[in-house]
């Protein structure tokens, strides 16, 4: 594959070169490090448009400040690809998203100048603020520069942090990445309000850090009239933007592709803010690369893909994806019963609810980035007596914790928790496994917790909620296809409670809750060659538990073996304080609870992650030799 | 004791009965409920002076909304004491947040006029704009009204309520209560924006619902000058408040102990709505109560008290409470090592961080009632060098889970979590008990988790925390007083991951992790009364475990008993996890983890909880015995 021409680019060292170079010769790098951004991710796959979108904006910060003196902190950290070909990473670009290569995000200890990582959202000016601390009380960090999208800085947490450093008064740097678009079409009344502020013409005055500022920028700067706005003036005077009534001194907005407005409006903040500043940059999402830029999502999450024209590479034709499973499900569902509704945390396609909003628009509800109030809104859906379906990947239902224990699981309030992503997910690596989610939630009175094994299971599952209306239930299912099986064409609730047994055997049995049934099956392939006779058992739910089936496979079988995707006191922890309650150990009981080790996992594929987790295939069949007392008699199991 | 004279409130049946009342009747009626309030407290105890505040506004929104059908909810949930007294509660006022009674917090099964329960703060928007969405679905419910403090609303769950809300558009009403003054004094630039409406001088003109409205406020409407205030006016016109940016229309600020000026408003607003709607409404916490009036902290929790004095019940002294040897050990610790800060979300005093405060001001940061970004803020400042302590309460430490997942513990960042009103809490009931740290802690890579079983103990596990900077690391401690126990002239950081026995037996041992110690030896008490000879540990650590701790105990034991004050899947279930994954239940092993069990326990004393929990030294006891397998020598163990 021909490589970009990127002359200058082939000089940079670092970003102490940039410093040394005049505006016009940055203008050009951009261009090199676009091209050189497009050509690394047509090989890897990745968050395209937003990186292409923040090319300028990287470049004129790293001339301008003192990286990695000054911490930059992007927001999300998916969008620094343009960053790592800067900071001594052009080598590894190529790597991105792979086993062993460099992350999508930033990451501390992938580089000094990745002060903070990132990948879910809005935490980037929480960590700027913190830093500003440590600068003030003499610790050696320079300045703190945060960088946030218009979509991350409308999420409850960020607001925290803007409130917080208004108080504080200390000298931070805020840049507003506005391109009027997170992953979803913008949502809520913020993109409206920062929408507004360009709808007024004319262009008429800035209340800069500096005068300066003002004949730095053109009028209408981009897109002609729509890019006119009016700026907000006065210091706590007439009128203020929200960013002035939280203290900040606001700047902008400016051209997020003009390196000349970018440099003097960055070197006039760096050279005269005394507290904090924000400063509202204009960008286009996909910039410079024609397919991206057309793109409904403008790039922002693509596969592998011809540099030339844009063509991704489609995978083959498998099983359907869960996500789509799910919201076909969840649509015949809301076609069935009025009363179901969904929510989603600005991820209507990611989740899958798109398909519903397709056909009831008014019974789908995208809250934005915002997984507290999401959680607590489904709560008050519920209390009304709707049914609420909250999907909301595992990771980021972390977000939403304290508001299912006390908004929900408290008070019994049947919201439905679809939980895609649970497990390990590849390329997006460790900051987006779905790890906890089991035991965070199992530990929660009235809450229900199940996971599918499969997509005709989680068909049922998606039944079984919308039919449990006497509390909060949860199912979750992994990232990426299903195994293949039929869906039903009418869907079944469960029996709450109860699991199922899959496969009949002797010696050794195997408790599976969700998605690694499929791996357990080629276990007990190698262990049949072994001439171990296996049971398998699906558990469907983690609470409460099938205490019958599991009594049973611990009375019958040698040794018992329970296998989830998610960490130490989840599933199998539910099982173990179950037997030692009953009594189970006393007198001797061959058990181990095969769960997610006690590690962060790197991206990899999700078979190379669980490979390093130690959950293959013959790990799981080593697990029931060794509880059988049949250790010597391994040999190596793999198929 | 006398009880006021309250001839209108004895003829009140409900919440009807007052919208046959005139505005004159309704303010007689405020200043009975107001006494009836002050006589019930006196006896019970609780949160004074948030009731006394929000009288006026309680009543008028029950004559003006058609509650039941309508629904009022009540943000935080603490102010609900006349609320109570007006919806057939008032024979049982004289019980809040006593064992059977009522609880101090507004709650769904108490009754119908509680649509949602709350304690924790900021969710009553989300679940307001729920019900919204139930209401236009179909379902039987009326308007939706969010009373919401000033304090509450600068949290950035209800900052992304109100921005759905505004995009929403739905007919919903948000009732500020701005008394100033949240649990500590006002933080963050919200409040600063709040104050700042009333500074303007003079009272210009509002953008009402309805232009009755402003005939219907006077000019300053309370303490002169002070409170007059510009309104702001125009639809994303010239200027806009935030709330206004946000989608609402605002009304006010209006006097919140005018009954003449409530009924006006809330009636136009009820009349005229069809968008969402801010009510800005003053009050004065602990209106009308001269000592709480005058109290610093306006009456806002007090124990049983005189009315007529206002003098405060104090309890005999004891041993410090654990907050207070927490405070004092992190002011120590701050005195011998510059890099010690403390970050605390809004509860300076309810934290012990105000002693720190004291000597170190420039080194407590009071981040507001922001959880998420009070962790990250930590995570920032252990990023640049600093040793933060982060000191939040259990229950709330829930609202920046994801934080500690993705910022605190995933980059491996040593921040301490200074985990108070761990386990159960006494009278604040249900929603403020701690009983999900340990496991949603216990479960993450890198992190640390230890609990303190004395208030010794805790000041170690101070020092532990200061000198432990490779990663994360979390201590936990009861609310409440310690036992007794002498305080170290100066801490020994505890080698990390070892804990210690504490008293040598041989027939069974208990395993204990953290404060029910005390409980554990009662039960050995008991146990040797019966000729079992215990054996007790102080585990210290439930992450790193001290395996040759667990297996010696294991080894020598005829049972092994954990015990904590927390839910299953924290420390029992990592001990079970290490055991199984050992093989030591393969040929028998007696063991028993007992936890908190798998329902909400409501208020009582934390002694009468723990009995409802199964967890007194008796039931310790007796699990003891049935592990033995000596079940039928059990007699009635209680001393």
């Amino acid at each position: 594959m021909t490589r970009p021409d990127t002359p200058i680019l082939d000089h940079i060292a670092g970003p102490a070169d940039l410093r040394q170079m005049d505006g016009r010769t940055l203008a050009k790098l951009s261009q090199e490090v676009r091209a050189e951004v497009v050509s690394a991710v047509s090989e890897t796959g990745g968050h395209l448009g937003s990186s292409l979108g923040v090319v300028e904006l990287t470049v004129a910060i790293h001339a301008v400040f003192n990286t990695p003196s000054d911490k930059l902190i992007f927001d999300v950290g998916h969008q620094c690809y343009p960053h790592k070909v800067l900071t001594g990473r052009r080598d590894r670009i190529r790597t991105l998203r792979q086993k062993d290569g460099l992350s999508g995000f930033t990451k501390r200890s992938e580089s000094e100048y990745d002060p903070f990582g990132a990948a879910h959202s809005s935490t980037s000016i929480s960590a700027a603020l913190g830093f500003t601390i440590g600068r003030d009380m003499g610790k050696p960090t320079g300045d703190a520069i945060a960088v946030i999208g218009d979509g991350a800085i409308s999420a409850g947490m960020a607001y925290e942090a803007l409130n917080n450093a208004g108080a504080e008064g200390r000298r931070l740097f805020v840049i507003l990445n506005d391109n009027e678009m997170s992953i979803a079409p913008p949502v809520g009344a913020m993109s409206a309000y920062l929408s507004s502020l360009y709808a007024q013409e004319p262009f008429q005055k800035m209340r800069a850090l500096a005068e300066g500022f003002e004949s730095a920028l053109p009028g209408p700067m981009r897109d002609g009239a729509r890019r006119a706005r009016q700026i907000v003036t006065g210091q706590g005077g007439e009128t203020g933007s929200l960013f002035e009534a939280l203290g900040f001194d606001y700047v902008g907005p400016i051209d997020g592709h003009d390196m000349g407005q970018l440099l003097s409006v960055l070197r006039s903040a760096k050279a005269r803010a005394t507290g904090p500043v924000l400063i509202h940059c204009c960008t286009v999402k996909g910039k410079g690369y024609a397919p991206a830029e057309k793109a409904a999502d403008c790039g922002h999450g693509v596969s592998k893909f011809d540099p030339v024209t844009g063509e991704q590479a489609k995978s083959k034709p498998t099983a359907p994806a869960y996500t789509k499973v799910f919201g076909q499900a969840l649509a015949d569902a809301a076609a069935r019963d009025p009363d179901v509704v969904a929510i989603t945390a600005a991820m209507p396609s990611g989740t899958g609810v798109n398909i519903m909003a397709e056909r009831y628009p008014n019974r789908v509800f995208d809250v934005g980035i915002a997984e507290q109030h999401g959680v607590t809104f489904a709560a008050g859906m519920a209390a009304s007596g709707l049914k609420p379906f909250a999907a909301i990947y595992s990771t980021f239902l972390q977000r939403g914790y304290d508001q299912i224990v006390h908004d929900v699981a408290l008070q019994n309030l049947p919201v439905r928790f679809a939980i895609d992503r649970a497990g390990l997910v590849g390329a997006d690596g460790a900051t987006h496994a779905g790890a906890f989610d089991i035991g965070y939630l199992s530990a929660l009175p009235n809450m229900t917790v199940m996971a599918a094994s499969d997509e005709a299971e989680l068909v049922h599952m998606v039944e079984t909620a919308r039919v449990h209306d006497s509390g909060p239930i949860a199912f979750r299912y992994p990232r990426g296809n299903g195994v293949g099986v039929a869906l039903p064409e009418m869907p079944q609730p469960f029996e709450i409670g109860k699991g199922r047994v899959v496969e009949e055997g002797s010696d050794v049995a195997f408790l599976s809750f969700g998605a690694h049934l499929g791996v357990v099956r080629e276990a007990t392939a190698l262990l049949a060659s072994q001439g171990v006779s296996a049971t398998i058992a699906d558990a469907r739910f983690a609470k409460p538990l099938d205490l019958d089936l599991i009594h049973q496979l611990a009375r019958h079988h040698g040794a018992l073996l329970t296998v989830e995707q998610g960490a130490r006191g989840g599933f199998g922890a539910q099982v173990l304080h179950a037997l030692a309650a009953s009594g189970a150990f006393d007198k001797g009981l061959a058990i181990r609870t095969l769960t997610l080790p006690d590690r962060f996992i790197d991206q990899a594929s999700p078979a190379e992650m669980y490979e390093e987790a130690g959950l293959t295939a013959a790990d799981l069949a080593k697990s029931a030799m060794q509880a059988l007392g049949r250790e010597t008699k391994v040999v190596p199991l793999r198929a």
